[in-house]
């Protein structure tokens, strides 16, 4: 958070993204679908990586994020 | 999460059900009251196990779970 | 959560509040802003304590919490 | 803990209960055991869940877990 | 471990058992299973309890738990 | 623990002190009403911070805390 | 885990996969390997993410992660 | 972090403070102390809350706070 | 734990001992300053390994464990 | 650690480096910059994984790791 | 790892090592014990120091540590 | 810390020490090089311990600590 946002509440959400391409890429997919319903997101950490897999590699990456968003108002 | 459900989003959301019974009933509390506004819920984690003692024996487990869902669309 | 209480089920949400003043307060901030759209808040656990500093001192806490809630009905 | 406790000083000890049948009539057997001497006892937490095995099945279940008491006066 | 064992070596290892009934179930799946190729399992440790849901209630309790056996001769 | 304390064996309690007022006051309570019993208390370690909600605010500070002591002789 | 797949038991191993070139290659990496040997590979979780450093670079990714696979029959 | 700090490269150092009035006062006096050789300091996080006991309430508070700043340049 | 002893309940206690020697003798110091009041001792876990410094050397390793004992009767 | 260099003494700082690119690039910029001032850098561990948002994407990717050095002489 | 092991990929066993006599010793036993049937053992880290106790003192030490080795080809 | 020193503000600092004989000496072996460059070292805490293995023993101890010391002045 920067030092100008301090004075508001934040809320946090845990998201899983997924992608077949790479652990940002589900990052970035978890915060583009969040956008369509959420305002203000600041900031995310990374909860959890993991994956499933076909055969021999990695089919989709799953990455668990929290996400932190400013309270309107 | 199974392999086809791979390219959605998820979001999980922290419930504590309580239950006279068991842990088992407990979980399943928090999942039933969850499903009445909740679409599409995929799994659950337990994040901890408690409850209150009447006397000399438990009086209501409390569990409290993580409860992953897709997001729509 | 009190034993009248355990036969509900509760959610939990992650909130993180900011003071200039101490960590109580920006505990109470969270909870304030919070209890504009939240009702039957009951009990909170402080996850993190952190905060920004301007200069030699701190300049905002930065404080966040898990609040439980009662699901309605 | 329920408000009208909340003016007390409470005390947490750690126990573990065995049974042969389940999870909960180990923590019930915990419980029920510490109740021959301590008083007030308010509610538990469940710190780890182990067993030991005799050929293919679980022979007993040794679950520990924390219990919180009113200190008297 | 009892006394008479402590001279041994002892290995772990990790499994994750189902089931559509409970969590003590899920455990002693993992351990019957286990038992068709692992001799000498002395105990277990849980490590973690998850599931699936189907709907509005639990299809399947996943519990993932360390077995250890001791090493022969 | 200081240099000359060092030869001695100590033990550890766990309390929960409360307090309407503030953090730092209910580990004075915890304190305070462990002293009434137990002697040669020397350090403690903070477990927890926790508490109920009245409406929206905090109602009493719930902390969790360990309480080091030396045993006599 | 996919809902059909539930009715089994599953093993978790532990590898450290290693690249030059990405996290993601260093997890790859290992799951070919063990795909050498191990069938019915379903799932993996990261552990953890290290390194060696050549001068003033990254040499080679270190990532630790657990594979989730079905035991046979 | 602000955005605009976001292209810079941050160390953190871990502290322990003391006072014997509050917890806050604890964490300025360490970075007051800290602000005496370290620039750009910009945020800290609590890592454990502690103090010694006088006969029956705090003597000092001792918190340890890791303190993050901007590598010059 | 011994499968005889399955049936029982189990007390755990935490506990710092010092030594000027080793890590093992901090343990048995603790062990044994225990055994004056405490029967039926059966295992103990180790918490924490730390100790104070006089110059450039260790002066007294200082080992938290805790004691797991059964109940009497 | 290879084992020519076991014989040595090692110290880990924590740096955060950013990147706008990937977390394999934070990473490198933390270590570039570091090897600006410290010799003798052999390993690093990635603590945690997070980052800003501007919008519905990642603005930057902000890793925190350890870094250890062998201490010269 | 050392550098030039780097391209390869290791797995990770967990074991429990006993011994009368010390730590160390209990890991010695349970390396000396796994390599009759692992090769290019590598490293170790220690997971859990415990023990059982025989009146009062140490009879058993039990040490958890986890051995990684390089895969073979 | 001692009651004395509780005025002062500390600084952690993690060392890595490595010894062929046990876990002591490798503490020992870091905190004597620190010693050459760092004064008022007051305390430490052990972190991890993991090592090399040659064939089937351990070649060389590797112990991480934390240790303390007071800020001049």
């Amino acid at each position: 958070m920067s030092s100008e946002e301090s004075d508001h509440v934040y809320k946090k959400i845990e998201l899983t993204g997924t992608s077949s391409k790479s652990i940002e890429d589900a990052i970035n997919s978890a915060i583009a679908k969040a956008s369509e319903t959420v305002r203000n997101m600041r900031w995310f950490e990374v909860v959890e990586v993991r994956g499933n897999i076909d055969g021999q590699a990695v089919q989709h990456w799953q990455v668990t994020l929290k996400v932190g968003f400013r309270l309107d108002g």
